[in-house]
This record gives structure tokens, sequence and C-alpha cells, in this order.
């Protein structure tokens, strides 16, 4: 299939290094998408998040259908233009969204009507209207709509879901043009089921998409379900195409996930964090909102690539935090974007140079020697 | 006096233009001094504010002095360190704000007696403390303590207000210390009233400051009653010594004062607009909470010297403004610091290439041709 291509450069046991390259460019991976939720990741110049080392952001489907719309979008030349980023740009299905966000909603076979949360409009998003929306706003990777069911849930629940989505993702590629040089990938559902994990795997493949991703974890359940519901996914995906796993997730759960083959991650994580005082550093997560930085002088780590961690004190960016100042977000944001690039890219380097363990090792005792652990 | 001096390189009229130098760097007068109330101009990077144009920023003695105390700063290592700006800082004294902000205050011949905004602490500030405070933040040029009345008010309340300033300010001098290598401004008060404004300045400078403020304009008057209190104030000022005009204002009013011979101003205009969706530019000032804007690829001027002027389409910037997305802040910040800085730069040029008659003409020329006036 066009649209997209996948190399790999080099393995460590089941993790792997490569890149993806689309016609807006290449993602090195493991690589991990901030998220850019209104055409914008917030807090942050997109200039700036290229800087930090992203080649690719994630936008919601569901926020920008319904403010400003996808035809509005298009009509402005789509969403590269509309946000300044350039780049490669992968949008979710407002599948997951719709379900947590919207009023009134009401599923059935054909798929969501709901009522906007922003002012109350009434919408309907099928796998059909998702992927035309998805289109218009001329996303390179586009996601399968999906139904993903919170968990804990019953078996009965995970197996509707899972089989829904199944139906959904065969109507989500014929509506998907494959000459649009844009490229779908599939969901893999089934809650913390492996049986039904695995089925919805092989089903997908089957069917065949651009790349696969795993749906509906990282959503309270603990990290070693998340894991496990890997390591029982991994081995029916094809190893040549790219594996993403979404909405995940900590620094820890990153490095885990990355030894266990995945390509691709998002997470609001870092951007959300460093709106509310958190900062994730080399040496744990920081809490800048504890009066214990109210008059350290040291800055938040004097080894960063980004200037923002290592000029500015701890105590001044307690002090932001405190008085609410938009720079504070600002500047938390941007380390917080930073660190997480530079986890990706010493993840793809030692993979890349055949010490994956060791790395792995080495990360987390450094996390331990923190004030707050990163996994 | 050492800690300043102020050279005029053309004058036009009234209007002048030149430099004050400070151990800390030059100021390009007529300038704009951002203003970072609590240690930062809000939704700006430091370094983003001087590459504006920006050579000195005013920071608040009242927000500071409550959040992180003036001691916590001086612990610090000074305020020029604490919030990463190297270039000279104006603080105020103190005096207008805790009028306007805090709770439960008395005010006697002492000084002022309040309580915290922030959390209800009580708190005394004196012409003595208010300088003790800008000391210990390294204030490059420091403000009497002063009582800014509210206009309109009644000539007994303004005379009142004049004297007790006065008084203020002997011991404000009293108190400052020639040897710091600072600089401490008088602030001519007097409301509307000619004759009191002639005695206040007479009486000013007769004590001697490295500069002389005129405080208590652009409280709600016309812009004629302030433009008329400058003209009044003028003839009484020395030539050879900053004139800085305090909370001032529109670009219209930046035009007409610097007309009259002002050198300096500072307002918080431009951020908070910029905060509140929006712009100045050279074709006047744009709402873009407007729904007018919300298909428009324009951008707010392809001619600006500000790359956010420059790239992104209104229709963008209306979509933030309306998502209430922080960049919607960071952009129209940028923007309007950037205008502003762009209207000093050139009210400087035209002084000096002897054309600013022609100069303002046109600039008010092309404010008419826009959707909203800048004066």
């Amino acid at each position: 299939m066009s649209g997209l291509s996948f190399e790999i450069a080099a393995k460590y046991g089941a993790a792997r290094t490569g890149a993806i390259t689309t016609p807006r460019g290449t993602i090195r991976t493991p690589a991990f998408m901030p998220v850019g939720t209104a055409a914008t990741v917030k807090a942050m110049h997109p200039q700036a998040v290229r800087a930090l080392g992203a080649d690719i952001v994630l936008a919601n489907t569901y926020h920008l259908m319904l403010r400003p719309s996808a035809e509005r979008i298009a009509g402005l030349g789509g969403l590269h233009e509309f946000m300044q980023w350039p780049g490669p740009i992968l949008t979710d299905s407002g599948g997951f969204q719709v379900m947590s966000l919207s009023k009134l909603r009401k599923l059935d076979e054909n798929g969501v009507t709901f009522q906007s949360h922003i002012d109350g409009s009434r919408h309907l998003l099928t796998p059909e209207r998702s992927i035309e929306i998805q289109g218009l706003l001329g996303s390179d990777i586009q996601m399968q709509f999906d139904e993903c069911v919170r968990m804990p849930c019953s078996a009965e629940d995970a197996e509707r879901a899972m089989r829904l989505s199944l139906r959904w993702a065969e109507r989500s590629k014929r509506a998907f043009d494959p000459a649009s040089g844009h490229a779908l990938f599939a969901i893999v559902q089934g809650a913390a089921d492996p049986a039904l994990r695995i089925e919805s795997a092989k089903a997908l493949v089957e069917m065949g998409f651009h790349g696969y991703a795993i749906g509906g974890l990282a959503v309270g359940e603990p990290q070693a379900v998340m894991l496990a519901m890997i390591e029982t996914v991994m081995p029916h995906l094809p190893e040549g195409q790219p594996r993403y796993l979404m909405g995940v997730g900590t620094p820890g759960d990153l490095l885990e996930a990355a030894a266990r083959g995945i390509d691709m991650f998002d997470c609001v994580m870092p951007t959300r964090a460093g709106r509310h005082g958190l900062v994730y550093t080399r040496y744990g997560r920081i809490n800048l909102r504890n009066a214990r930085h109210a008059a350290d002088k040291a800055p938040i780590d004097p080894q960063s690539s980004c200037a923002a961690a290592r000029i500015y004190s701890r105590a001044y960016l307690h002090h932001l935090v405190k008085a609410g100042e938009i720079l504070a977000m600002m500047l938390l944001t941007e380390i917080n974007l930073s660190y997480y690039q530079e986890l990706m890219a010493s993840i793809r380097a030692a993979i890349m140079e055949n010490r994956f363990d060791d790395f792995r090792q080495g990360v987390k005792a450094d996390w331990r020697t923190g004030e707050a652990k990163n996994d």
C-alpha cells in the first residue's frame, strides 16, 4: 500500500528502531507524538515543538470537527497550513473522545450521534464520516473509527465493542481513498482479554492496513496488564509495519512498551503535566508546587538540551506556578516535551547501538534518585 | 547624580530622541517598557521580549513584595537573575497598586497599611520600605512612593495627595542610596489642576532626581486632558533629564505624548489586549473574536517584522481565541509588543530624520484605514 513506508534499521530483542517515511517527511521510531488537540500543542509555538525533536504531531478529529469544522479547515488549505505544522500529522478517529467528552450520545451499528460539549449542536460520527473528516483535514496517518470501552468492563461488553470495531474497520477501509497518498491504521481492541485481542489483531491484519494500533489501554489498568496485552498482541502483527500504542504514557510506559516492539506513542501527559506544575526529568518527576522549591537556585537539569531546563531556577518556576502565570505553562510544557523527545532519541540510539538493556536499567536507576518516580 | 545618564541625539519641536545609559545597558528613547508585573511579561519568554526591541521592562513592587517577597528575590540574586532579564528594570513604588488592588487599606502620613489580595496577610508600605524593596529587587530605575488619586476628584483631595506625595518624595530620596548605582525618579501629581501640577513639578525639581515621571494620568480622563497636563508640566521639568509618562497608553497616546517630549512609557495594554483577542496593527486595532475573521486566510500584517503577524492566518488566530488556547495569548501578545516596539522605533527614526510631523500624519492615516482606530 502507498502513503507510507517503514524501514527497521536495528533490533534489540523485540525492540526496534527505524523510520516511517511519508510524503510530509520522515518519522524516526520509536516516536513520541505531542498532542495538538485543537490544532495547537497547548502553550507551544509549533516551531518549538519541531525544534525539540518531534517529527509528527497528533490532532483530534472530535475537537476539530466541532470547532472550527473539517470543512472550514479544508477551505483554509488543510490542517498543516492552518496550524503551520509542515510535517506529518496523525489524527485519531474521534471514536474515543466522542464517548468521553460529548453529551447525550447514542451508539448503534451505524455510528454515534451526540451533542457537542461546546455548544450543544447535534452531530453524527460514523466510520465513513470519520474518514471523510480526516481526509478534509489532510491527515497523513488516519485512524479507523472504533469503539473503546472503559476498563474494567464485562466480557460481553469487551467482545461486543471489539466486533463492532472490526466491522467499523472494514467500513473505514472502504471509505478511505488509497490514492490520497495518506495512510490508514487499524486499532486492535479487546480490553484485557487475550483471546479477544488476538482475534481482533488477526482479523485486522487479514483486512490489511498501513499500520496497527493498540487501543483501549492505559485507561486506568496496572502497567503490568498493559504490558501483558502488548506482549499478547505483538506476535500477531506484521513485523514490517508500524505499531502504535495509543494514549501512552509515562516515561516508564514508553520505555517498557518500546522494549516490547512499539514504534509510536502519543499522550497528553507531558503537555497536561506542564500546565499543572509537574516536570519530567532524568531524575524523576518534580512537583514545582511544592514549597521545598521556593528558595532553590538550582535549575531543573543543567545537562538538558532544553534551555528552559537549564537557565531558570526552580525557585522562579515555583513562583510562576504559584502565581498562575502563563509563562509557567510555557516553560514546563517545553521542558516536558524536551524530556520526552530526549528519552525517545536515547531509546533509538540504545537500540541502534545494541545496548538497550544496559540503557534501560540506567534510565530507571536515574529516575529512582529523584523526588518521584517516572514510571 | 550617578546611576543614569541621558543624551538627546535629536529634537523635533518638543519631541526628542536619545538614549538613557545605565550600568545594565542602554535604553533608546522614546522607549516603551513592557509590563512584567510578577517577574514575567505575561505569555512571553524574556528572550522574545528583548528580541522584539524592548530595552527595559517594568516590574511591580506591590506584586513582588507579596509574592515571592523582596527578601526572597534578593536571596536568589536579585530580580534580573530571577526572571532572566539582564537589561535594565524599572520598578514602580507600589503606591498606585496598593490603592487599587489591596484590601482594608488605611493611608496616613506614614504610609499605607493593607491586606494582601492574595492571602490576606497584613503589610505596611512607606516611602522608606518601598525604596528598601526596590533596592532588594536590584531595580535600576526606582520610583518615589506616592499617592495617586482617582479622577475626577475634589480639589481638596487632589491638593492633599499632591502635597503628601511631595513629602513622600523627600522621604524616598532620603531612603535611597546614591552609591547603589541605581536611579530614582520623582512623580509629578496634581490630578487635572494645572496649578497643582506646576507646583508639584517645581518642588520635585528643586529636590533633584535622576528623572521625572508624570503620574495619575490615563486613568479614565479624555486624551485631551492628559495631553494638556503634559503640556502644562513639561516647561517645568529639566530638559536634560528623562521624562516618563506612567501607565500610558494606546498607540495614539504614545504618538501624541512623544510629540510633547515624553521619553518613557509603560502600559499593560499590548499584553492585556493580547490575552483578550485584540491586536494592534499599522492599520488599526483588530478584534479577533469577531466572526468576520473565521474564514480569513490573510495574516495580521504581511509586512510586519514579527513572524507571528506574518505566518498565521486570521482564521487560525480567531480559532485559537475562540477555543481559549494559550497559544492565542502567546501569539497576540507577541504581535502587540512587536507593534508597540516598531511604533517606538519609527518615532525615534522620524525625530532623528527631522520628519516627525509627516510621519505622525501618515501613521494616523494608516490607522484610519483599519477596522478600528488605534487612538
